[in-house]
């Protein structure tokens, strides 16, 4: 098995077993002495990655991970040191953009083996921002992968490192009892950590609740399809505004705020209806609600708000693990993409090694 | 022959048969495949990219370049993250400038093997701009050689990647007939690229037309050289105000806009003035009386401005093989500074493959 | 001998046999060809440079040094496509910072096997600046080795290079006559170079002078460690406001501005109070006083005006030399920090090449 040569937008665009294949590969890169460091798997290949907007994690565990890989990464943050790019086709460009997206898609692809592509939403409208118009221009124009680093509607990065942390802790993941939550935040902020966690977790078939006040529920379309998966996995979804309750029994608490659709690119609004909830903070009254349940934080965090430091740095906090985890995942999704056959029949004369656990993981069981 | 330990300020600073030897060393580079991809021929060697403006080709095809043939690169952005510096000399630093050139110079060619500059022209004073002071002080200051990125006078890298790309569409490029035609564009650009591809093409005998309206000529000095240079290659020069005639059975068609030396600095001025020439935009139209014309442009490129999307994205145009090309072309020119003499033998030895073609080209003929 | 694991925040850390040991390992790296260029000695390494304010000679040398031990670089510039960081522990992020420095220490641990941060003092408070709390937040929180590119206190890596410089053009250092002079400057700066200065020449035995004018001490805390490493040493301090006279007989000559403690925060009234000094440049005069004294600046300069270019372009100045050495021993720090005892082992059979001066120091004697 394997994703050769294979976008990752979302992680739709993966089968179960195919991220199942991940895991395990990701945790052989993680685990292995022998493939730990450095390697000349893919020696000569350049990831270029385009940042239309900050990154602190994102960037460092690719460059590290390629580098890791024997690999070459270069960053590319746009509008700081390089062109500002046009996205709108078929207009005369007689504005502040001097170059347009579809030549800048076409030449990274001449020069590198792999796109990595961050864009954030504008926050103005919802029906504009959910087109992901710079990755889906990328994927358009270059004739190599694109690799998603976060855009308006999906971080699948960040998706596969909270699955394989979750699975690291746990072994078994298949209905564990998950809890995504919103909680109060200074800002409106995007919804691709949200979309893609509820995405990946009913496609890996754990139970997962939502949490979030009236009016701040996901894209319909997202959700359609986290039940769709929940069906296909035999698991469940459950909405509720309880911000109490939910944490009741859950073996992971997933906390992350977001801006409603309801008051897209209204911020004042927005943050005068959200007044009701500006003490949804996740602090140990919540956690003492569940089940010895895991913290998660996709980071950055903003302390004390999001949740309490109390609980951030508290034993059943695996923020870091998730983190750290970003590094092993993704170095697992490039040498997917663009690893030699010779160098994946290599790898899965290996695979026996994390294949023995109770559900063909080879992770300790929880 | 090599160029060992030279600079590359313009394309003057090499003999027609040097250009030679790069392109047919580009050429081994693109198309053999032990010679393609990740060699340690520059192992242990850095280039050291100082940029005072922003770039996308550039900065990624000379990283990935260097990484490409083992060495390394490291990019500065002067005004981000590093001091901007002084280039008057002798005087008492008493303003926003916190370091000279001079010691930026000789401090960086003591860390690395190469330096390359882009430094673009403030667009005030020709006769300040054509001092081209960046570069030039850092030719005076440092040790090792130094790569044009692009400044007020030149882009020596841009009309490389041009003339390899000429070559290899056409094999024969004595004589072949191409059209430099100025183009409208909303602001008033430099004048680098017109001058390194007029400098070029006639120092490879092209048959050159540049097509610009009166009052957009070159530089004069620039203009002598590239009739002496025409003169000694036994070829034409050809300066016309008639965009649609000077179309006429070109084989090549290079589209640029660029600002007037006649209002330079008053941008409002020249605005007004190449109002008559706002429809001097390259379309099917003008292309259809070619002969069989290739489209190209250095790239960024204003779509249905500079030229349209119809042309830009046709068949005749040739724009992505020309970026490609610069890393190719680029990659043959750090060899040929910076490679050892064992490294220039063996490669010498591969030569014979790229030279059966009609004039000693390894390219498919016309 | 090594420094395995241990943190570089000042020069203090180390003990004086250990900085002999780190010059020696640095002259290897410089003078012996096969240690020269790329080595596999640090392959799969990485070193994560934080800065929050400009480099140049910092971040080119590190990256490049790194590089040629085989090891890798990753350069964030904070509140530059990075979030900006939080530095205040236990309270509710509600500002501008989305992320804690907490965070940020323990991820980029996670990923990478040292930290470089460099963090310039505000320059509102003294007692603020002078916890240093960007570092001393890494050091905390972080589990890899952290190295102090320049924060409000200290510059150690430069102290480095100047005591390493200094040997090489002395030999034997013990009670070497060195001046550290004050010049006029139109910005208060920042003291770590000259505290960093003072503390290591002491630590060595050169016997110090330090020129300044009434009012521009430097601070108390670093001055009685000065005085007690000079008293261990059996070396000199001498404070001096004599600016013609402090020259008479030095060997080195160090020249760097720095801001008063007693203005600090209030520039305006700084700059009206050093208007006596404004004449406090380093010129000609000043160096015909010395015993045939080298002059040495950490650069950035400002040119005519901390110095002349009459001084800094003179056969006795040897600020380049200075500024490559930060190369030579930065290389020494990352390989004593990070190399695996085999590679030291390896390097210890080849010391006896730097161990018969008359000193221990394999450097030609005066």
């Amino acid at each position: 098995m394997t994703i050769t040569g294979r976008d990752l937008i979302t992680i739709d665009y993966y089968k179960p077993e195919e991220l199942e294949w991940l895991f395990n590969l990701a945790w052989l890169l993680k685990n292995e002495p022998d493939l730990r460091k450095r390697q000349d798997m893919l020696d000569g290949f350049t990831l270029a990655m385009v940042f239309f907007n900050p990154s602190l994690r994102t960037r460092t565990s690719l460059d590290i991970g390629m580098y890791e890989l024997g690999g070459h990464t270069i960053t590319l943050n746009i509008g700081a040191g390089v062109w500002d790019l046009e996205v709108e086709e078929g207009i005369p460009m007689l504005g502040d953009k001097v170059e347009h997206i579809k030549d800048a898609a076409k030449v990274l692809g001449r020069y590198s083996d792999a796109i990595g592509i961050r864009s954030f939403p504008k926050m103005n409208s919802w029906a504009e921002d959910k087109k992901d118009l710079a990755i889906i221009s990328f994927q358009k124009y270059s004739d190599v992968p694109i690799i998603n680093l976060e855009t308006a509607l999906y971080h699948p990065c960040q998706a596969l490192a909270d699955a394989y942390t979750i699975r690291e802790k746990f072994g078994a993941i298949k209905n564990r009892k998950v809890l995504l939550t919103w909680t109060t935040h200074p800002k409106a902020l995007p919804m691709a950590v949200p979309n893609s966690f509820s995405l990946m977790s009913s496609k890996l078939g754990m139970d997962l609740t939502i949490c979030r006040p009236d009016g701040w529920d996901l894209d319909d379309e997202i959700m359609a399809r986290v039940r769709r998966n929940a069906k296909a996995a035999g698991s469940t979804v459950t909405i509720t505004n309880d911000f109490e309750g939910a944490f009741e029994g859950q073996e992971v608490v997933y906390a992350k705020s977001w801006g409603s659709k309801n008051y897209y690119g209204r911020t004042p609004e927005e943050l005068m209806a959200r007044q009701p909830y500006h003490n949804w903070t996740v602090g140990k009254e919540q956690m003492a609600r569940t089940a010895n349940g895991k913290f998660m934080h996709c980071l950055p965090v903003r302390r004390n708000v999001v949740a309490t430091d109390e609980v951030l740095d508290s034993e059943s906090s695996i923020i870091y693990d998730q983190a750290e985890n970003r590094l092993h995942t993704q170095k697992a999704v490039l040498l997917g993409m663009l690893g030699s056959p010779e160098i994946h029949a290599k790898l899965a004369e290996r695979f026996h090694k994390v294949t023995h656990g109770p559900e063909g993981l080879g992770v300790s069981a929880k």
